[in-house]
């Protein structure tokens, strides 16, 4: 939960529902910067993006890195129809006007379902009543309405040095960002110029929101943005900034992970001893996408043969008599084959909520990675197969 | 079923219970040939091997394409374990014993868990009873004897200028075969030798075994073998063979899908207008390992959006306002957007137990494929989580 004290200065939220879900439940999401912000964003890689997407990175551009605010909306992924980047456009012009801005410094986000019209003039006809509502107090408000089949708010915050962060995101199915993800917002006091987030944004992605997968499904929306509006008059340290950053979206992410549709179990792999950490990740995004090692997760059972062929499949050259695999920190496979453990024992220790898989390969390689996923239970398959969620 | 004029001269099947398995159903197949038959087979691509595949691979570049019998058992995978690779020496150069032929004439193969130790006496105290029984009789049976977490026998024939064919596979999961596959064998009497089976074989692979896929796992111990003894004195002409060759893998393979874990819904995906048939294929793989699209199916949910999305994720470059998809026949998405289609329609269509999407990109590429796969259903993970399936 967010109080005064850790939210960052000089940024004001707001919530309400605009009748784009069915249920009504706050729907759409303002966050407003008291001044223009330095920002940076990442997106989806997959070849389908949707019109918030594409508007959303020509406004970075035309801005140069400033923004001021977010609007984002929940129930309708506005992609995948004929008027999604029309109606983007048209939501950031009217937020502009209604918050005195240029309509290149709002950042539309979307999500919900794919390929069903978005109204713009519902977003237009609540904008007045969110402009008046804009106040520190509606934070966690904000976070709530971007929300679709998560089952609770993802909030981060963090300080470094008398700056303050705060992140807010989205995200339970459709997970396997690469290189971006789901929806998430930073907001920030720092002093920082477009540059310098920039570079922190991509590094602390490689470390958290390009670290996680769910179901190995790649959305059209992802977008990470983050705002520095400046406002504690404070430049820290671009390796303190960093780090607060990393620590804010790595937390966001495995909220995801840990909210994951249908999961149970929140698991976190270890792959070291690789010749690269580009491979490193390619083994542990191999574990973490097999459907099999994920049912074997939901069931207890430690199965570490689908682990150790999981990583065989990764498309990376490794020698399997040099694979060490633990489960909980039990060694259940050494040089490739079967270590000597209890499967009692080991069996109740993977009842636990959250689970550990380290894969080592002896040698000389240093590449290393940490990933996390979830497991894969029946409840997934119930979400995901129900008529147009 | 099997009869007698369908099954290929100069063949004889045996199938017994060695207790591999836990439950006393047959797990070890014996199959040979009266004489040395030219012989071609592609395997796993999975960095981990098991050591019958290893063993395999040794055997047919040591007899230069030429085997006479194929011992293969269930219920073990016979690999990641110390002595894997010993056990299938140990297992053919028994049967070689046995059958009064060279070890390095037989090809062995496994299927089963992964990790654990197999006794090769079991092997080893049931080959005189297995070649006791040696008739063309078997056939079903020995069909039956390599089967784990399948729910029915999967065997198929054809016939081309007087030369037969007869094939037989087993997998349910753990399918994702790339250049290979789980176990297949493909007995033959036609006349051909092994450099014209291997270019048979591995053009009919492209167009059965490497375009299926039930959960995206690609098995240690796939093994897709043909056997061709000559005993019908008649050589094909390389084409006709090919075709027969290619109807009864994918007969095979379509088989494997049908039998998905947990399958209830068989469905064919075809791509194109692709830039390549390499392009079609990716992208028609991509829509058949994506969980959201495999759920809907099983919802029969005409969910096309998420058709697109996976489509996106492919890796392949396409404008997406050039995508035309069809749902049963029906157009759900025309030029990246919507049709206007009844949803309520169309999803009693897909109540349907065959389920056919089809994915073209308006243009120029030529590119093509057809690919199958199965709905993910809540079956699949009660498969897969329960304790060492």
């Amino acid at each position: 939960m967010s109080t005064g004290e850790n939210l960052p200065l000089g940024f004001r939220y707001a919530a309400t529902y605009a009748g784009i879900r069915k249920v009504e439940k706050d729907d759409v999401a303002l966050i407003v910067s008291d001044t223009l912000a330095s920002a940076a964003a990442v997106f989806t890689k997959n070849r389908v993006v949707a019109g918030p997407v594409t508007v959303a990175k020509r406004n970075l551009r035309v801005s140069r890195g400033r923004m001021q605010a977010i609007l984002a909306n929940a129930g309708n992924a506005n992609c995948a129809t004929p008027t999604a980047e029309a109606v983007a456009l048209a939501s950031v012009r009217v937020a502009g006007e209604a918050l005195g801005i240029a309509p290149h410094c709002v950042l539309p986000a979307s999500t919900g379902v794919i390929g069903v019209e978005l109204d713009a003039g519902r977003i237009a006809g609540v904008l007045p009543k969110l402009k008046a509502a804009l106040d520190t107090g509606p934070f966690d408000a904000a976070a709530a309405a971007i929300l679709t089949t998560d089952t609770r708010s993802k909030t981060a915050f963090a300080q470094v040095k008398g700056v303050r962060l705060a992140g807010m995101a989205k995200g339970s199915g459709m997970i396997h960002p690469r290189m971006a993800t789901t929806l998430a917002f930073v907001m920030t006091d720092a002093v920082a110029p477009p540059a310098v987030l920039r570079t922190a944004l991509k590094q602390a992605i490689e470390r958290s929101f390009n670290r996680i997968s769910v179901d190995g499904d790649t959305s059209t929306n992802d977008t990470v943005a983050v705002l520095a509006n400046g406002a504690s008059k404070i430049t820290p340290s671009a390796k303190g900034f960093g780090e607060a950053l990393a620590e804010v979206l790595a937390s966001l992410a495995q909220q995801i992970v840990k909210d994951g549709e249908g999961a149970r179990k929140f698991v976190t792999i270890e792959v070291r001893g690789a010749p690269t950490d580009r491979a490193a990740e390619k083994i542990a995004r191999s574990i973490a996408n097999s459907p099999l090692v994920k049912t074997a997760i939901a069931g207890s059972d430690p199965n570490w043969g689908r682990i150790l062929s999981a990583a065989g499949n990764a498309g990376v050259a490794f020698n399997p008599q040099q694979a060490d695999i633990d489960m909980q920190g039990i060694a259940v496979c050494r040089g490739g084959f079967a270590s000597d453990f209890s499967e009692d024992v080991l069996k109740k220790k993977l009842d636990a909520p959250e689970c550990s898989i380290q894969f080592t390969l002896r040698g000389r390689g240093r590449g290393q990675t940490r990933f996390w996923t979830c497991d894969l239970t029946e409840e997934y398959i119930r979400i995901n197969a129900s008529y147009r969620t």
